[in-house]
């Protein structure tokens, strides 16, 4: 399949007129071709006009037309084959390794989302029968489903660039929940965005759906994605990358209008907590797991582990000494793009350069262009309770170990802690009391906790939770990845003694769809 | 019981030092005492300390212990007897039928509460159990359950003194969540607020909780509003009342370092769609059924029919004519407070003199004081389409009747409204096609939708939607009423791979709570 440098607004394949954005191989800085010129304003209109088209027919497709929807999306990415790897690797220097088990994530969630769909449960179907005969007054037969919000745009990510991007988590929840999507391709993977969108535009065509329920646009600057937030007809935002983006994207959407939802995951810096007595007997294993966890994807993961916290003494010394030695022996990774390569330095130097911080630590400098060289540094408690700059989330492999005077004081650098995605115990038994004292805070401050693992690595299931108080997100009581993504795109509509035959199937007497139901508050399974 | 003119933080009662409000009789303007000082900002700071205290401890109670004080709530405010249906009268000029009736609401929702918290799906427990084996990554113990958000700030309302106010919806659905409350009284009924703070707070201590799960706050203007909301300790805000204070709030959340959720629920007219086989058989019938749900509560509902759109013709016309009637016999009523009134008066008096509205008819005019007298006029589809300012809401009994050309134009007059509560049909078989047509629009446009009955009338059950699209509510994903209602004040937290001992009891693999789990994505009942 050629690139083309287009922009795919429902079946065409539309050439931008802005200014191009082309795709740079960060390994040798080169140029990758072809440009990809940016859509105009009338672009963004055709693309939004066709979604709030698409979205009434689309929304009411069969559970099982729109669970075979998704499969098909899946199916035709897989058919990409090798040039979808090559051309991701090519653009964003990960590695085939890497590439190959994001696709297979990005399909599986897909697949995930039919099942979700097919199960049903997103409907939240509740039906409180009549009781004519109730005093004082009868009550009527009132039923409730959930329907989509509407058309959704989706702004691809930079670091993730199959599984949260163009067919990502954002895209496959919102498609399963019936909202048409359009895709702000990340400027960073043109390429790879191009193919996975002619992967979902013939999926439409070979379901024969609405060719609104898919676009994918193209645009250099700010303005392409300002513009699709204001649009009047985009109903809902997904979002995956910097915390100034996902603020900017917020407060156009609350300056509309209509304010709509946006669901932008933005900065973590994952706290891990090293309890005393995992630290005392295994500091040197959980060194080293750190320092995988840490250097996974060079660093460039939401969930990276960026802040340790132990109690000073002999057992963290160990560990901040293990720690480093394995980090000194990391090889140099290439980094997405030259501008995360960039800011990651610069990050790093002002880490390093302020007064309360000690260097640990470096990996090696690597000799390839816009490589990531892993850095580990150490302050104090009181030090990072007194500078929130401390808090600054480092894109990138680089992590600040905390030493704290107690328990207590850990728990007092975990309350001071801004909203995270992620928080992690390396605990053993006697660490218990110590934890379960933390466990409240923690909670409150992370959307998953995590004993004995490392944060980088989400599992795409029906637990997981992605997610975290602000600013990890902007919308704590959702996740964008797991089966529970897809409740962020629907809403809640109450009919009121409507006749069966313009009632929606799904609130049949009979239960067509065979969905697990709440009936006059009781559980039918 | 004797009214003191104090709030009540946690379990003290405590005289305000700042400018007093007072309760106004408004079927007489009489000033009632006593009267009650604002609180001072270091009375505020307190009660969200005692909240925030208070929280860890409060969202960990058993569902049982959870369930019982909600219960017990509802006995203490039935154990104020005929007081507060006295005091409730004096304070908001209602009948004493429909305070009584708005009490059983009141307690009714208490306990569906209960039964709610006990039932335990509001919890969402799923477990996706370890898969060491699976290749090529084994998976982790993952679990995931939802806790409280926080404490919440509750605005009373004034049309509801009982159902939507200290012990109301918000506050019923944030306890049962798990939140502590914090309420900011309404003061059009500061000493009904007074008995049912009192109730709440003796039940805070029969059941020996955290004190701060509860505070009640009287401040004259709306610096104590803005003060909770802007307090880093709450977490969401429930809220009922007009656009303007609803959008206020939700700016003033917005603009905090960390947003908050806020659910303002604010402005609605109610569309009611009279189709042409019912029109034509039974427009009388119809015509009485909307002027009896017109003038319920002097009009004072959320979901009061305030538009009506019907094809120009005789049958229009008949029951324009026939509703005028029933109109202009219909006696007139004490609103809730002067400022009401005189909102009313003047929100008449502007759609009266709009060019484009004749007037049909008026109700009696009464001679008491601060009285409704209803008002129903006409327009013309085109005009309503031309003329934003004929979509605004008139707080109290008044209606406007839209005169389409045909079903598509009532169908492009439901496309331009803005987001509503609730949506109409009145129709017969033979609108079953018509209906089906706009279906899809209303559910775009409402949070309920309603066949052959009024609007007004929210039953408190578990498939109720009392929500709807913006400017509707701020959040159409939710609903303020109905067993769903608790869903506003939770967010999800996986547990990866916590030991027993750690993991919250819910989550424990023998399901001490026995609520229905989602097990490997499969729901056990």
């Amino acid at each position: 399949m050629t690139l083309e440098g287009k922009s795919l607004i429902g079946q065409q394949t539309v050439a931008g007129s802005g200014e191009p954005l082309h795709a740079v191989d960060p390994s040798s800085g080169e140029r990758l071709a072809p440009a990809y010129p940016g859509v105009d304003n009338s672009q963004i209109e055709r693309a939004c006009a066709l979604a709030a088209e698409a979205f009434d027919g689309y929304r009411e497709t069969s559970l099982e037309a729109r669970a075979a929807f998704l499969e098909r999306i899946a199916d035709e990415i897989e058919g990409l084959g090798d040039a979808l790897i090559e051309r991701g690797m090519a653009e964003s220097g990960l590695p085939q390794a890497r590439l190959e088990g994001e696709r297979g994530r990005t399909c599986g969630q897909l697949r995930l989302f039919a099942s979700e769909v097919r199960r049903g449960e997103w409907l939240d179907v509740r039906i409180d029968p009549a009781l004519p005969e109730r005093a004082p007054m009868p009550r009527v037969d009132l039923r409730q489903r959930h329907i989509a919000l509407g058309p959704v745009a989706v702004f691809g990510a930079s670091n993730f660039p199959l599984a949260f991007s163009v067919a990502g988590g954002d895209t496959a929840s919102a498609l399963a929940a019936g909202c048409p999507v359009v895709v702000k391709a990340h400027p960073a993977h043109p390429g790879t965005s191009e193919l996975v969108g002619r992967a979902i535009q013939a999926a439409v065509a070979h379901c024969q759906l609405p060719e609104g329920v898919f676009s994918l646009l193209f645009g250099a600057g700010n303005e392409l994605g300002q513009a699709l937030v204001k649009d009047e007809r985009i109903k809902a935002v997904g979002f995956t990358g910097s915390r100034r983006g996902g603020q900017a994207l917020a407060a156009i959407a609350q300056a509309r209008p209509e304010p709509i939802p946006v669901y932008a995951e933005m900065s973590s810096i994952n706290p891990v907590f090293l309890m005393p007595a995992a630290l005392g007997e295994r500091g040197q294993a959980i060194a080293e797991g750190f320092v995988g966890s840490l250097n996974m994807g060079a660093g460039q993961f939401c969930t990276n582990p960026g802040l340790l916290l132990g109690l000073a003494g002999a057992p963290l010394d160990a560990f901040i000494s293990a720690a480093g030695q394995a980090l000194e022996q990391s090889a140099a990774q290439t980094m997405l793009t030259p501008g995360i390569h960039a800011a990651y330095q610069q990050s790093v130097e002002t880490l390093a350069g302020h007064p309360k911080v000690r260097e640990v630590a470096r990996g090696q400098a690597g000799d390839g262009q816009h490589q990531c060289q892993p850095g580990l540094y150490v302050t104090e408690a009181a030090d990072l309770l007194a500078d929130e700059a401390l808090q600054a989330e480092v894109f990138g492999a680089a992590a600040l170990v905390v030493a704290c005077a107690d328990v207590s004081e850990m728990q007092a650098v975990a309350e001071a802690l801004e909203g995270q995605l992620t928080a992690t115990l390396q605990m053993d038994d006697a660490d218990l009391d110590a934890a379960r004292r933390l466990l409240p805070t923690l909670e409150r401050r992370a959307g998953r906790i995590l004993v004995n693992g490392w944060p980088t690595g989400v599992e795409v299931c029906h637990a997981m939770v992605h997610g975290g108080p602000y600013p990890a997100t902007t919308d704590a009581r959702t996740t964008s990845v797991g089966a529970a993504a897809i409740q962020r795109f629907l809403r809640p509509v109450c009919y009121q003694n409507l006749p069966q035959g313009l009632l929606p199937e799904a609130l049949h007497d009979d239960n067509p769809y065979a969905v697990s139901r709440l009936m006059d508050g009781k559980r039918e399974a």
